[in-house]
């Protein structure tokens, strides 16, 4: 039978001011799956490995094959699939690990089965995962971990997912602080209502870093990079949040923030020589603060995931 | 003594999601000022034509002398000087009427001092204007008036204003219903908070409008012309609001929305052609509901104020 593996890479979405609507992929880490098709009329979850034992192995409670069997419900077709997923990414972190899942496994299901969707069709698959693993659909980590590259989400309803150009050389310097805040609870301390002036400052800084994007002024992107609406109400839940940015700075970060629901922090920067230097002072900071980290580093991943054929093994299942 | 002619362009703020932060420059209408230097020591105010009597005559307190009292004053030099002012276009109609008036006397001052400020620099100028004629200090009239073109005002605090790309050929056209909505009343019906779901749908759309103007995506920038937030608060002012709409996107029509805070509408076109299709439909539903209307089209206008020299005259202060 068929076999296939499939690389999804992390994600930092809401890139400071672009709550909800702004996205990018970086090269690594990521989260890899292996899948098999086989003749047993079920999808299975055969291996899981990097989660330290935390996530559901049941396959309808398990974003990766969540994703696989609604996806196969929609093709209307029965069909034995046998997962490995390895979590080469810490989740929990902010980085997109529920998008990675979910990505490598569609777009695996998706090659075996003969692309009968496009990738942009795969979205909405996706986005259900996101409502599994953390209870609301967004796809500001699914849209890059599948197109690649700068990814903007226009509209939720409709659906409207577009790929920015992305300046030569845009870097990320990514840090994961060893701490824990579930994507669900971060979402929860948000407000329901801000301040009309707070929301104009905000769209302001969203439209500079669009057009910094576009036109590739760096130094738009930096002075974009403020958000005056979320940030402020998340930042509290990551160590030593105001220093990491003083520092990120001083590196010449073009700017910092927090990726996703946190508490990883991420850095745009020029080169990828700045973002290791970056890198470097956070967690050099961290450290200090007796706080464990992780640290990646990359260059904006314009390819998304990446589809490796493998040799036919027999199916576990 | 110097004398100098300057035109200044009528302006659309906002562009439908993007609320105080985006403007364009139009070729048509606009103000017309005409200054002589004089040995006065005193700025006058000496003709105003166009207003039909209802703007002040006090040099203090007309934008057009009372911006010209403050760059002297801001230069440091007691100079006489003698204004001219030509309203070439209707004034309480969204077309960015007093930006028109204040720049074209800053850049008629300007020119004839030599120069000493960048146009960038006459912006704060221009914006203390807007709050003497409309309670507020913004800039996305005087912006693009100054400046031409698309004109992001990314930031205020501190000032940031950005040209951004016009795709080929983009047009705008313009119906100024003859009914009276104040500035200062239209903004006062606007909520102070907002819920964050549609923040996040206006910013979405605000990152489409500019993706689109950068990468003359003319499909992006028509699906991003949606605003949830301030048209749904101010359209009610404005009348047959949506059958306008519906008739502008009949005729083709990229998007539709509100000129600054009403009552005129404009709709952003791909060709003049388009634009020329769009203003004729409209005149004719407000003419069968008995609405007198003044329109105007035009490519966006990219030169932005227009400076004549004129013959040297004696000044008549």
């Amino acid at each position: 039978m068929k076999s296939i593996k499939v690389f999804a890479p992390a994600t930092v979405a809401n890139l400071s001011c672009g709550y909800d609507v702004l996205g990018l992929a970086v090269h690594a880490p990521g989260d890899e799956v292996i899948m098999h098709l086989n003749n047993s009329g079920q999808v299975t979850l055969d291996v899981l490995e990097g989660d330290e034992g935390r996530l559901p192995r049941n396959p309808e409670k398990n974003t990766v094959s969540a994703v696989v069997i609604s996806y196969l419900r929609h093709l209307g077709v029965t069909q034995g699939v046998s997962i490995e997923l390895y979590k080469l990414m810490p989740f929990g972190s902010g980085l997109g690990s529920s998008s990675a899942s979910a990505v490598a496994g569609l777009v695996a299901i998706n090659e075996l089965m003969g692309q009968p969707l496009t990738r942009e069709e795969l979205l909405p698959f996706a986005m259900e995962g996101e409502r599994l693993a953390c209870g609301n659909a967004h796809a500001d980590n699914v849209a890059p971990a599948l197109l690649g590259g700068l990814v903007l989400v226009r509209s939720y309803h409709p659906l409207d997912v577009v790929r920015l150009p992305v300046p030569q050389g845009l870097s990320c310097a990514l840090v994961y602080p060893h701490v824990e805040i579930p994507t669900r609870e971060a979402r929860q301390i948000l407000k329901t209502h801000i301040p009309l002036r707070d929301a104009v400052t905000q769209w302001g800084n969203v439209a500079g870093l669009v057009a910094g994007f576009c036109t590739s002024d760096l130094g738009l992107i930096s002075r974009s990079m403020q958000d005056v609406v979320i940030e402020p109400m998340r930042a509290m839940l990551i160590p030593c949040f105001d220093e990491l940015r003083q520092l990120a700075l001083e590196q010449q970060a073009l700017g910092f923030g927090i990726s996703g629901s946190g508490p990883s922090v991420f850095a745009l920067c020029s080169s990828l020589a700045v973002a290791h230097k970056v890198t470097a002072a956070l967690e050099a900071k961290l450290s200090e603060a007796g706080i464990g980290s992780t640290a990646y580093v990359s260059e904006i991943n314009l390819q998304g995931p990446v589809v490796k054929n493998v040799q036919p093994v027999l199916a576990k299942a």
